[in-house]
């Protein structure tokens, strides 16, 4: 037996309304992992495995079912505000919490980490969402709410809205591979963002605490 | 008649083999346009209609095909190393072709400027590409390679790779409904990215120009 790398795998959780970019944004970085960085072997995965209508309209198709899919390695939990909804699907709750129970780590994008909470999982953690749901989040006991662009804490990973799952999953990169597969990832995906931020709303009261700091830095 | 911003239509074309994030990137912010800034309905297209396994292996299928697709104002170009199959596919250049005499901007991310390319849309333009083709672009006849994060000559806007997109669309939702708007779709997407570059690929002599500036600016 050896412990390649290439023979771990993550999962990519989908249901009905996800948020597409959640979910896509960490694919990506994930993919190059195992395209160009001995990464784990990527799929997706839903309750049903029927075709799936995200949030904004793109139409997709998940690889396995809760039944069918293999075992898994990594599980990625995205946002949207159907994961309101997702929170009191008790199949989905039973899912996660015997997921986190096997898998090494579970990370969440932007709403997906209120289906962690639902699952049991952010319990004495510190955790992150979108800036909409930080006051939800904030009600929630015994989360400790870090308004940062992801929070690493043990096997649980969560980042801030939509696009900051990217960055969170870079950052898994580097956690579990090492920087140099990382930067192997970020280059094949170009991802060296613009640092442009247009208009006002970065400065809004409502901003989470690691965006007022940038703006505050100019 | 209204000229209402919300009755315009933008168009994102998937073949087989299309990068997810390419196309997902920038969905994701016409979509935020859309639903917080009264941007145009966004939907998707293919030459047949057929379900799509992108080049990773996510599983999408399009809303309309060539026949059946309504009209649109805009077009969003992927790319992804198919799109070196499809330059040679002359269904797909006819439909470029005509998409640009028609629409009022084709944008395109990574290698989908190779297809404008081929579909002559690049004639006398300034465009770039994902930093792995600029060599093989550099020796098309009647094209300003520029290596920028995106450039916008007139009706045409091109990205750089994979992630690039989204620093595209960002742009353009700013030039076509202004800075207020790009800032709602920015903040709703919470696109404040972080900068960090992991290891030491950016510095590659392979890198584009605006990365190395990045790097020696260090």
């Amino acid at each position: 037996m050896t412990s390649s790398f290439s023979e771990q795998s993550f999962a990519f959780l989908m249901y009905p309304g996800f948020e597409e970019l959640d979910l896509i944004g960490p694919w990506e970085m994930a993919t190059m992992w195992s395209a160009y960085a001995d990464g784990p072997a990527c799929f997706t995965l839903s309750q049903t495995g029927e075709p799936i209508t995200c949030a904004k309209g793109l139409k997709v198709t998940p690889d396995y079912s809760f039944a069918t899919a293999p075992d898994f390695d990594y599980l990625m939990v995205p946002g949207g505000f159907a994961a309101l909804e997702e929170m009191k699907n008790q199949a989905m709750n039973n899912f996660l919490a015997d997921a986190a129970s096997r898998a090494e780590s579970v990370l969440s994008v932007c709403t997906g980490s209120l289906m962690l909470y639902a699952a049991g999982l952010l319990n004495g953690k510190k955790a992150t969402t979108h800036w909409k749901m930080l006051p939800e989040m904030k009600t929630f006991d015994g989360v400790e709410v870090v308004e940062q662009r992801y929070v690493h804490d043990g096997a649980i990973w969560t980042s801030a809205g939509v696009s900051a799952g990217i960055d969170m999953t870079l950052a898994f990169v580097a956690d579990m591979a090492g920087e140099a597969a990382a930067s192997i990832v970020q280059h094949n995906a170009e991802y060296y963002p613009d640092p442009v931020r247009y208009g006002g709303e970065a400065a809004a009261d409502t901003s989470p605490a690691y965006v007022r700091a940038l703006v505050a830095a100019e």
